[in-house]
Parts: C-alpha cells; sequence; structure tokens
C-alpha cells in the first residue's frame, strides 16, 4: 500500500492519475495546507521542502523499510520504474521522457505557480510582475504547442508517458492563467485527448469530491496554483 | 564525443562540472545569449525550449543517430545513465537522488533566479516581488541547511551525486543573492568541501577564462541568474 500525502492541486493531481493509470492500490492522507498541516514535523520528515504531496511506499520492491517520496518529479520516475510503465527503459527512450518532465518540474510548473500568483492573489496589482509572468505562461504554452505539434501525440513522443502525467493538471487551470487555448491548437488537441482517460478522470477527481464545500471557497485558488502564503512554488 | 551548448551560468556549469567528473570529452560550443542565438532554428531543433545549456551526444551507449538532450535535469541522469556513475542503481538510493536533482530544478533554480531578477535586473524596483523572492530564497537555503545536516556529507547522503552537482553553481551566487552565509553553517560546510573538488574547478573554469573580458562587465548579471530580457527562467 501508498500513503499519499495530499491536496487537491495540479501537483497532487499528478500523482493521483500516476496512481490510477498504474492500477497501484492508495490510502489518500489529506494535508490541509490552509491550516498548515505541511510545517507539521512528522509531516517534514516525508516531505523537507514542506510542501505536498509525498508518498510512502510500503512495498518497495526488493522489501526493506518503507520509502518516502517527495517531489513529483522523483515520485513519478519512483512510480515509473516501480511499474514499469509509462517510461522506456532504453536510454534514448527514457531521455526524451525525463526532457519534457524537467520542463515541466523547473518551467511550465513554477512560472504558471507564479503567473497565478500575480494575477490572483497577490495584494498588490503589479502590472510588471503580472506582464513578465503571463508572457513567460504564454511562451511556455507556445513550447508545448509545437512539441506537440511535431510529435503528433503525446509530450514526448508516440506514447503517453510521466511528461504527459505531469503537464496535464496544470493545464486544467488555463483559463485562470488567461491563457487563449485557441492560439494553441496542439496542446487542445492533447488536452482534449488526455482528459477522456479514465485514470485521468478518477485522479482529477480525488480531492474535489471528497471537500465540495471547500471548493467554492477555495478551490479556485488551489486550481490556480496559489496559495496563502507568499511562498507557494507552483500550487503544491 | 559530445557537443556542449553552453553559456557561462550556473545552468551552464551543472554540466562542465558533470562532464569534468566523468571524464568525458567534450566540445564547448559557446551560444550567445546576450546576441540572442539561442533563437536559432538551428538551435530550437537541439533546445526547444530555447534554453542553454544542451547536449549532442554522438556516441550513444548502443549505436544509432546522435541524441540530443535539454534541461540540465535530463542532461545530468543521461550522463549519469551514460557512465554508472553519481546516481545509484538501486531504486532507493537513486530515488533519495532524485528527490533532490527535482528539489533543486524545480525549487532552488527557479526561485533563486527570480529572486536575482527582482533584486538586480527588474528596471522597477518592486518591494512586494523582492520580499516574496528573498523571503523563499532564505527558506530554500534552510531546507537544504537540515538536509546537509541530516547527512552529514552531501545532498542526497553520504555520497557525491548529481544532486551536489545541480545545487552547487546555484550556491555559487549567494552573496549577490543577498544569502547570509551564515546562517546556514551546513551549507558553509559542503560549499567549502565541494568546491575543492578539482572536477568542479575544472567545470566553473569554462567560459570564464574563454571570456576574461566579458567577467566584469557581464558575469555578475550571468551569474546571479539573470537575463537581459523578461523571461528567464533560472539563469540559463
Amino acid at each position: 500500500m501508498i500513503d499519499l500525502h495530499f491536496a487537491a492541486t495540479p501537483n497532487g493531481w499528478k500523482i493521483t492519475i500516476m496512481l490510477e493509470e498504474c492500477g497501484l492500490p492508495y490510502a489518500v492522507k489529506p494535508v490541509n495546507i490552509g491550516a498548515g498541516e505541511q510545517f507539521r514535523p512528522a509531516f517534514l520528515a516525508i516531505s523537507p521542502n514542506n510542501r505536498i504531496p509525498a508518498i510512502v511506499d510500503h512495498d518497495l520492491p526488493g522489501g526493506g523499510a518503507p520509502v518516502s517520496v517527495f517531489e513529483t518529479g522523483a515520485i513519478l520516475l519512483y512510480l515509473a520504474e516501480k511499474t514499469g510503465r509509462f517510461l522506456p527503459t532504453d536510454l534514448r527512450g527514457r531521455t526524451m521522457v525525463t526532457e519534457w518532465l524537467m520542463w515541466q518540474m523547473a518551467g511550465l510548473g513554477p512560472m504558471l505557480g507564479q503567473n497565478g500568483h500575480f494575477r490572483l492573489y497577490a495584494p498588490e496589482r503589479l502590472p510588471y510582475a503580472m506582464d513578465r509572468y503571463a508572457r513567460e505562461a504564454d511562451r511556455l504554452y507556445g513550447v508545448l504547442d509545437r512539441q506537440l505539434a511535431r510529435t503528433g501525440a503525446y509530450v514526448a513522443g508516440a506514447d503517453y508517458s510521466i511528461a504527459d502525467i505531469a503537464c496535464f493538471p496544470w493545464i486544467i487551470t488555463h483559463k485562470a492563467q488567461g491563457i487563449d487555448m485557441a492560439a494553441f491548437p496542439h496542446v487542445a488537441r492533447w488536452f482534449a485527448s488526455v482528459r477522456q482517460r479514465p485514470a485521468v478522470k478518477a485522479g482529477t477527481a480525488v480531492g474535489r469530491m471528497a471537500r465540495p464545500e471547500e471548493i467554492t471557497a477555495e478551490a479556485k485558488r488551489v486550481m490556480m496554483g496559489i496559495r496563502n502564503d507568499a511562498t507557494e512554488r507552483d500550487g503544491e
């Protein structure tokens, strides 16, 4: 069994989607980030960066003590290696996936997080910062659109991979991010296709159904990758 | 032979350090990011995100066409897998390294990039944004300090790994980032130790020696991870 320390955010949904895609049993352990539960010492031991999601796997291949993993990119790699799914084993194919996984982790996630912050949350309206991150968000959508035009299929090539799973939950936020999807037809085509996957539907439903009363008040902020403090990175 | 498309920035130095550590022969292909060379179509084919560094490896294990790799995290994983160096092969040990590699890629790099931008480059002085990223930079140094206290050695544990190689060039910028190293004694201890490695000295000398006349004018900006446009992410 895998314990998933979770909140209903784009980064949280990366992992519920992956667990659903792999058919791995998991127990959701909600972390109320609004109440600061991510700062509890017990959580810090699992996630030293004080961010959700994190997992604890009690069934490590090869046995031994449970393993905890933080950072969504590392969790996706871990689950892919554990199951042999959604990540090629040959170095060439594997590298095509890790490139785009890293691009999501280092670019799309953090920069959409900043865009959401200055668009929707920052208590001051700062046109310079808003423009800076709106342009970067647009640029990143352009990079993804050209890549999806090239592959004609998925983010890292012909096959669905952890690169798609990493990118998809952030693209859910496109309206609130101020993105005009009509300008990115290949992203729109890919998004419409991936969202039909049963595991994607199941993964993104986690958290939404569990606390429907919070959605109206908090979910828009959460889905935008913004949080009620100044240190959020990308909506974790 | 590996072609390294390079500029003298923290992200560029991640890869020169790794290549030096592995003893792999490489040819530096300077990319003048100030002159916009990263937007040339030939470079875009190698690096679809228009960022340096990127590599082209003409000696892929198993043969076949040359492989190009962008995103420093993916390049480090590629070179580690190619050589069997600086990344454990067992899933547990490997995951300890990928966690911290992802933490650098998704947190330390992008957020120090924003801190450098608003501290040193942004044409307007925006106290809200400056404070936001200064606090996040400080928080990230605290996370790294606690981790290095825990390991007593390197970022991901007892052994030097690609997690150290990813973090080190960004820590070089600590003074310009406004970080008080005295507050982070474990980072200071680790930084002093890693900088003594011959491969780290050789790697971080690349680009500095090649164009010494540019150092005084441009190097401070470059070392801060800032660039002369509004779309830089983390100093690439």
